[in-house]
């Protein structure tokens, strides 16, 4: 493994302890820890290490309860609402999406749906559980901040809400979508403005409508829908799904969680999971995911194009080379880490 | 009613008489006229009479059953999967709703896929049965023509598979979306091409990569994903989950149903029926919809922007203005409706 790289494992154990420390049970605090690393290895880095710090920020303010009683508030043989107590995210979503599995293997398929969750990481982290059990997974949130207007206005009433949908495959490797609704994620837009990067036209507009690429003024621009009213749609029925129906935040009642620490934010997901083996033979359909991927990747390509990609495909590739490597922090970010620590009194990231 | 406009009901007796005469019992050939008439009456004339030429000449063709058995293949209690026996999309989709809704009513949500089904005109027709019961519908389909290459390829392996939600509102209209993950379909371009348009740049890429606006070289033209490959993980797994998931056509296996009229298509949809009762009080549920349009209409506007529209709210109007007024068939579509109601020996579209 490189010098300057961290052994997964070591990133995973920092990250529980320090959960720890911040009040969370030893088994929530390992839930939370192996999700976060999870999403830094499969190259999700927005969703990686770089929230402990804030994470922690918000459980010290009051602003999640470390200790939470996730319960079912609603049931029926295919569906669950879970209320989240304000526990992390990733804790409510990770037990809705055994739920989910559990009662889609019973009744073909189910939907769980969370509300007074928090910020749970990387969509795909949730989807991808279903694959584990052979089964098909999608994720819907309503995102911690919103940056979009509806599609002709100018008031941020809605987030980027993301979309995540998993398929397995045979020899393949999995379908795995995780997208924004949005040209751009925020965050891209927040790196390239702290690198003083312009913004490629058409993410972001201003109050005009006319396109902001100007990074130092990103803070008043507009993000851009996929296919404009179409992704404003896309955004808004992902919001309806997975906040309206379960009474969870949406619309002006979304908590900026980047600049209100304590506010608990009623954060709404939801989790769908079909089991194809209600529908036929699993390996069937298995191999049937195999030839339409093959067919898609041996097509012709346009020129200049090297490969034909599939969703998913980068992130598995990365997870294989940080598995093997180790993960390459920015040195910002482990000086960081290395606060944390300090202030929790915890060992350093690779000295436990 | 204005005097070259045709009340809705005259044209649904026109179509069902056809779908009689070609061979449909008669309660599914009135089926099947309900909801052509509904596209056209929702302003979907893509998918509404300008369709029932081109199904006769299938169903003469015998590229169509016109007496299915339609069936359950596989169930379990939150699923079905349907055999459509090559009948009408319309018929093997109505009764996949029916079946969804019933389904949800129990176990909270349901999923119904088909396989071997045809086109079943505009998707979202089948989102909004949902919405009769104060239930969510979801609506997923494969597209009957490859229109759309993998992201960076040139060979049209995907449709621009659609994907339409319906939610119930409370005393705003429903939020209905129904969108191609193309950024303009296919029937766009081909009318723009018709009337000898030049094609907006962003639509369609040319073999190279370049824009392609010139509407005489629309057939040798690529559509354009929205939000690039978002939209074509979009459309892939949309494929995956009405297509691929079914055993129905995916990829290569499609069949232009516009070239071919003989072999069986044997098409892929997928409903997803979700009852709010399940998660609470459904009036408080359609009243938080309520609050949240309200919200998204009154927000403020972009200079030159006359109103925030809500997802459906066109077809809304469209359906009460055609409903009051009659429908407004263009004149060359009267003329081959003359022309097939002599080929079938029924009377004229009003002369009946």
């Amino acid at each position: 493994m490189p010098a300057d790289r961290v052994p997964a494992a070591q990133v995973c154990r920092f990250i529980a302890a320090a959960m720890e420390r911040l009040g969370l049970p030893a088994e929530d605090a390992h839930t939370v820890a192996r999700l976060m690393t999870a999403a830094e290895v499969q190259g999700s880095d927005g969703h990686g290490v770089i929230r402990l710090v804030p994470y922690a920020r918000r459980i010290r303010a009051g602003g999640v309860n470390a200790r939470p009683h996730i319960r079912i508030a609603k049931e029926k043989a295919a569906m669950a609402l879970i209320d989240g107590d304000n526990g992390m995210g990733h804790l409510v979503m990770h037990k809705a999406a055994q739920i989910a599995i559990a009662k889609a293997r019973q009744c073909g398929v189910a939907w769980v749906g969370a509300r007074a969750s928090n910020h749970a990481g990387a969509a795909s982290l949730y989807a991808r559980m279903a694959l584990e059990h052979d089964m098909l997974g999608l994720y819907f949130a309503v995102g911690n901040a919103n940056h979009l207007p509806p599609w002709g206005g100018l008031d941020l009433l809605l987030s980027t809400n993301p979309i995540a949908v998993a398929v397995p495959a045979g020899e393949e490797p999995p379908v795995v979508l995780d997208m924004a609704t949005s040209v751009a994620a925020y965050g891209k837009v927040r790196a390239r403005a702290q690198r003083g990067e312009a913004l490629p036209e058409g993410w972001m507009v201003d109050r005009r409508g006319e396109p902001l690429t100007d990074p130092r003024r990103a803070a008043e621009g507009l993000l851009l829908p996929i296919g404009g009213y179409k992704g404003y749609g896309l955004a808004l029925v992902i919001g309806l799904l997975a906040g309206t129906l379960n009474r969870a935040a949406m619309g002006s009642e979304v908590v900026d969680f980047s600049r209100d620490d304590t506010t608990p934010t009623n954060t709404g997901q939801a989790i769908l999971v079909i089991d194809p083996d209600a529908f036929g033979e699993v390996d069937a359909f298995k191999a049937r995911v195999d030839r339409l991927l093959r067919e898609l990747r041996a097509s012709e390509r346009m020129p200049g194009v090297e490969r034909i990609r599939i969703p998913g495909e980068q992130s598995h590739e990365k997870r294989l080379a940080n598995e093997r490597d180790g993960l390459a922090l920015p040195p910002a970010l482990r000086e960081q880490l290395d606060v944390l620590a300090r202030e929790l009194a915890i060992p350093a990231l690779g000295e436990d």
